[in-house]
């Protein structure tokens, strides 16, 4: 048994509580190289009379690795446990001092989750589960109200460029909500709408203010409250790590340098603040002199910030905060934000930007959820770019389910392209077919997935500025195929619980195979799917083990298929098939 | 190259901020398997221009595993990093994202430390690197004033019980205070001192008051001055997880049940509290009735704790808290009572009680240390009892070095000892000589070490009771060669910042043989010290490989040595060598 792959640590994603009732322990193996694993468990305070030993089972695996869990419940909400392996007749005892060849005498050292205490255990809201988004790049959705565009608007449609405006307002987002309701929206993420020089706003000048060529705060509210009412939540993005220079602290230290009042809201490196060589010598996000770093462990910046937190959630109504660079700032400072958000309202979401692990910001202390990128790479590496063989994007998958707890997991803010990235359908060269798979596999996935504006209708565009032209609204001009796709898919996955359970299975993910078969099931509702793509330009035949035998029906095209008939399907090239069990023989 | 025995993830101890300029990053690999570690660093914002390849020293390694690092700068206080590991020629490449054979394209892949924000930087009080510590069960110390002492106190020095008492009182610990003057101390750790029932008073009944048997308030007033006249400072027992029954919340609840204002404060599973079948229906500390579980969740529960703790330190001057059962209370308790506590004095100690791992809870957020008891563990196990040779308890103090950030490590509290365990000396049976090795390896450690009352002068006792024995006053009783041992260790401790460094060096630790022989160096001073043990009962002659040549002098017995002679020494049986560098030749 190869000890150095054999890894667990208390707490993170290794053991934790799931509910308050409920905790998982998970443990790792070199893939294919342990028989059994059991979890040995019991109450610290009474071991002799409590410990139990409770089979493991194979959770997921990835490149290297087999990961074992077990669910367990503890009457008094306390855990001592090890572990026990198995291999042919070889047996190891892992405790937390080390590994053993016979059951450890000394209780004290194996491993200990002290206590379950609610205020530490991870709960997102529960909306969110439900959730589809919809992501607006505000500049670019419509034009409702050509009276408050910026004077250098161009006419809408127009190529856009890193400085270059078009006149997106509420006005014209309210206008089109319709279109959001049909679609099955029921959640949108505001890039930001607060008052800035540039297109994306990122650089904020006024933290309570909605920037005038979109419209007024009362316009927001009027925008908020016609999403509510039509069921749909919103959430804004919250620019915390640094402002634009227009905002006032900032501009008051251009102007009174080291004697400004608000000398340290900001890093200032050296006086007076200015460019130097082309680097700012104030801390700035990257080295965008636009963008000068917030000290948010100053008192006075903190409470104004989470007094700006506040305000839109309590006075406007809107739902959650999107946290832009979310990992550069201080988690001292989100751990205050969360809890000034989370007492007003406790339903709020709360997703930071990390495009790297981000385990240490999902402890329950701070954020609900990041933006899943690394989701995103594997998804376009499988579907799209064809980098990823079937068994390479399990792999990956593996990795990422294992990496967070399962709590976690459950409302992971996942997708496929935003203002940061190349739209979908230009990762796909405008090929439809590649953009259904990679679609199919984000509307399957646990967590919650995310549209940006336009992908639905075929927009494309590369890098920003390409990924940020302006909606389409012309019908003639929109993909209608596309669109009735996007319509189909987000009902299935609003309509059944099986497609965004935590209950992810890999039927078929082989080395040198770009099929991939997926088995989606709920254990409440019973539902079973099954989710088969071919990631290969050419058209195959495919052997098919389901777990379930019955009569399964293509909710895409209303074929039917038994299970006990010979399992070969035939798909095509860049195909799909999305089946779903209608009764099972038993 | 064993890739399922590499190792990294950002943040915890394996990338952190060592203080405001500084980062350490940490490498695993399988123990003896790579020739050379490499990291490869840089701005994500400017990575093409900065990314650089730094090589990692090993920095420590353990039964299983090798240990890199590499101490980095980095001048935005961002990095984003990678590793090259490079086995004969064989060279791999670690992402994020995964393993590579050859340098990876994409450095959005690589590993990412976002931000040196200095409120996630861990910070422990400069004072503590300084300091040793001596732990007082305050009822055993001394009766100073018999007037107070309780009606049923019997006679000094008599045989401890679960439940008598000897009258021991703060009168008594300041009418000896000269003792720990004598000794060396600069700190001492008080086991509970407010109002409660027992003789150890951990369930306490009034959390604002000094137990009556001990004194007053005034009077512990009087004892924190006068020990900060003499240069020691003083901690307190928080026994915030759990009160006594006589608390006057816990009190009212007994009285008017489930309609008790204070029916939120703890955890009443089961109206009314009561104890069925030996088991309580309210939570306790493990199963004891008279130690029900605070709801530190609830906000008037805090808000009293959190002032509790504000009392002491700003009204009374104590310089910090022990925090008793620490684990078991939630996360986000401590980081309040560490805002509140730190805001008053900075300077204030936080020392968790916690038993295993506690890396969650030192994350500069919460504690400043807990007490260690692995260290204890693996002390015993090699100096005492045999079960570690010498390269058991190398590679024990290997893991747990690498356990922690080094900025944790040099405050970390360390014993052989306390009121939880049996003596010292009683594990020794009595053999001072083991005794002796025991307290070299704990005065020549980094970290803080705490002496537990009564071992300077040969007090024996097992476990509770047993440990809590009357302290001895009759120096014609007390063994004076330990005294003068432990005066002297304290001594060289507190004079040579060699032997409190965090650079410790393994020059001789091998299966099979117990002796050891610990280098310890003091890069600021240029001090070395060179520690040498003989664990077995057997005198033997050891070859000395030092990395240092020159004049070294046995700070002991004042022989002198010089390295460029034939490398010999003879110890004897648990005998032991402390030999300081006089003077290189080079």
């Amino acid at each position: 048994m190869l000890l150095e792959a054999i890894y667990h640590r208390p707490k993170l994603n290794w053991s934790y509580a799931y509910d308050r009732s409920t905790m998982h322990l998970r443990l790792r193996s070199k893939r294919g190289d342990v028989d059994a694993a059991y979890a040995m468990i019991g109450d610290k305070y009474a071991w002799d009379r409590t410990m139990e030993t409770l089979p493991m089972h194979l959770f997921t695996s990835d490149a290297l690795f087999d990961y074992w869990e077990v669910e367990v419940q503890p009457p008094y909400r306390r855990l001592r446990y090890g572990f026990r392996l198995e291999k042919d007749d070889q047996c190891v005892w892992m405790t937390e001092r080390r590994f053993e060849t016979a059951m450890p005498e000394n209780s004290l050292e194996f491993f200990d989750f002290p206590f379950m205490n609610p205020a530490d255990i991870f709960e997102a809201p529960a909306w969110v589960k439900e959730a589809v988004f919809y992501q607006i790049f505000p500049e670019r959705y419509a034009n409702g109200d050509p009276s408050i565009s910026p004077a250098n608007a161009e006419p809408w449609g127009g190529e856009p460029t890193p400085v270059n405006f078009f006149g997106g307002d509420l006005q014209g987002i309210i206008n089109h909500l319709d279109h959001l309701v049909n679609l099955g929206i029921n959640a949108i993420y505001f890039c930001p709408l607060f008052q800035a020089t540039t297109n994306h706003k990122y650089n904020t000048g006024n933290y309570l203010k909605v920037d005038p060529h979109f419209g007024t705060n009362a316009k927001l509210k009027e925008l908020v409250d016609a999403c509510h009412e039509r069921g749909i939540r919103v959430i804004l993005d919250a620019v915390f790590n640094h402002s634009g220079r227009e905002f006032f602290p900032f501009a008051d230290i251009l102007e009174n340098g080291a004697l400004s009042p608000y000398a340290d809201w900001f890093h200032v490196r050296d006086w007076p603040a200015r460019i130097e060589d082309g680097i700012p010598t104030y801390d700035t996000f990257a080295f965008e002199p636009l963008m000068p770093k917030l000290n948010t462990e100053h008192p006075e910046v903190k409470s104004y910030l989470l007094e700006v937190a506040r305000y839109w959630v309590q006075d406007i109504g809107i739902d959650g905060w999107r946290l832009d660079v979310a990992n550069e700032v201080d988690h001292q400072f989100w751990r205050e934000f969360r809890q000034t958000v989370k007492s007003i309202n406790p339903d709020a979401y709360l997703l930071g930007e990390i495009w790297h692990d981000s385990i240490m910001w999902l402890q329950g202390d701070q954020f609900d959820a990041v933006m899943n990128y690394p989701f995103t790479n594997s998804v376009l590496d499988f579907a799209v770019h064809g980098k990823l063989d079937g068994l390479g994007f399990a792999d990956e998958i593996g990795k990422l389910l294992i990496a967070y707890p399962q709590s976690v997991t459950e409302v992971s803010f996942n997708l496929l392209d935003s203002h940061d990235t190349p739209r979908l359908l230009t990762e796909c060269k405008g090929d439809v077919r590649k953009m259904k798979l990679a679609l199919l596999l984000l509307f399957t996935y646990p967590g919650v997935p995310c549209i940006y504006y336009g992908d639905e209708i075929g927009l494309e565009g590369g890098y920003d500025p390409g990924c940020r032209k302006c909606m389409e609204w012309d019908k003639d001009k929109q993909n209608k195929d596309l669109l009735s796709f996007f319509t189909t898919i987000i009902h299935l996955r609003k309509q059944h619980p099986a497609l965004r359970s935590a209950n992810l299975n890999m039927l078929h993910a082989r080395a040198d195979d770009a099929c991939l078969v997926i088995e989606r099931h709920d254990p409440h509702t019973g539902e079973y799917f099954v989710l088969i793509l071919n990631a290969d330009d050419q058209s195959r035949s495919l052997d098919l083990t389901l777990s379930v035998d019955g009569t399964w029906h293509d909710v895409f095209n209303n074929d039917s298929f038994k299970t006990d008939q010979k399992n070969q399907l035939q798909i095509e090239a860049y195909g799909f098939r999305l089946l779903q069990l209608q009764n099972t023989k038993q």
